[in-house]
């Protein structure tokens, strides 16, 4: 019972999520679903991105947290559009929350919208929510051990970074076991290393997304 | 019809999770639920306190992940009784889950049980397992904002450990700002500075978690 009531509403997200691809693509922009564990640096990775991109390209955002507003805030002081969500206690975005944001957010000013989902290794891989590509951020003090612990997230991403790595130094993290583990889970996945303090890697994502939005 | 639902799955948890608990006590057994993030370092503190107490305390574990049982085999090397619980992709442990754990463990060898939660900051807040005490582990490199974006789980927590404390010299983290966000949310939760590489904080740790079991 509890199963039916689960697939009937990841069915109804699906409906959803395919309107949000549609409107998106008919305003002719890119949407990003950024996905971590609490605190791996989605926000900052957008904050980074932002930097680097917005003398190229319009960019928008959407912040998913269960509680407060304080990614958004911070996004904001980069001047683009930033629509906070919160889901007050739902472990996860979905489509429909997406569907409303949208709404409130100047599609016509934007090319490429990020979507900062919840905190969460687990739930928001079942949930798509319209994006186009689903960004998974690894971070070197979680360990290397998470794509074995959460195989579905691993299994869903187009791209894996592995971010902060100028703390590799200080932490045990094999990179080269962790890359495998995810190419074993996810073979088309691309994986870059980053770091937000030292920017290693950012020019490479950065690349890699230009690419994906001109083939999109 | 969703908040229904899961209002009786709630109900029926508390219902199990009373059994736990009136289990656990009959045989004199003190439990303990560890919830964080992933990679917070849930498994190194069973381990670093399996080492400062077993010389005193009979210790069990049971190990809950969406998958694999690495941290099981992990904790099975330092001999004591260790029980995994697979979700399949259930983002918490519940009692039910528990319940059928405990009946695979040598009560009567055990005096301190730790159950280690799924890796998440929001799900496995609103289940309650029949433990006697609930510690959240938030570790440096997640960043000081964490309790305003997870109330509700610092809300439950007895006690909050700051992990990866050794890690502070390569971060920023403002632990009096952490520490006010806590106690704003949650006036009774004992705050612990820890790091499981240099041992700092773990004989207060333990020492409190000593206390605490023989007031029970």
């Amino acid at each position: 019972m509890k199963i039916k009531v689960l697939k009937d509403i990841l069915s109804a997200n699906e409906q959803i999520a395919q309107a949000n691809r549609h409107l998106l693509n008919s305003k002719g922009v890119f949407a990003v679903n950024l996905m971590s564990s609490p605190g791996a640096g989605k926000t900052s990775l957008i904050l980074e991105t932002i930097k680097a991109l917005k003398s190229k390209v319009k960019i928008g955002v959407i912040e998913g947290d269960v509680s407060s507003s304080l990614d958004a805030a911070l996004i904001g002081k980069e001047d683009v559009p930033v629509v906070q969500i919160n889901t007050g206690g739902e472990c996860h975005l979905d489509a429909n929350m997406v569907s409303n944001a949208i709404s409130n957010m100047p599609l016509q000013d934007i090319e490429l919208l990020f979507i900062e989902n919840v905190g969460n290794l687990i739930c928001p891989a079942e949930f798509t929510l319209g994006e186009h590509k689903k960004i998974l951020i690894s971070s070197i003090p979680e360990g290397d051990d998470k794509p074995f612990k959460y195989p579905l997230m691993f299994n869903k991403a187009d791209a894996v970074l592995i971010n902060k790595i100028d703390l590799l130094p200080y932490l045990k993290f094999d990179i080269q076991a962790f890359s495998q583990a995810v190419k074993g889970i996810n073979g088309k996945a691309e994986i870059f290393q980053i770091s937000c303090v030292t920017k290693q890697g950012i020019q490479e994502w950065t690349s890699w997304l230009l690419t994906k939005m001109s083939r999109k």
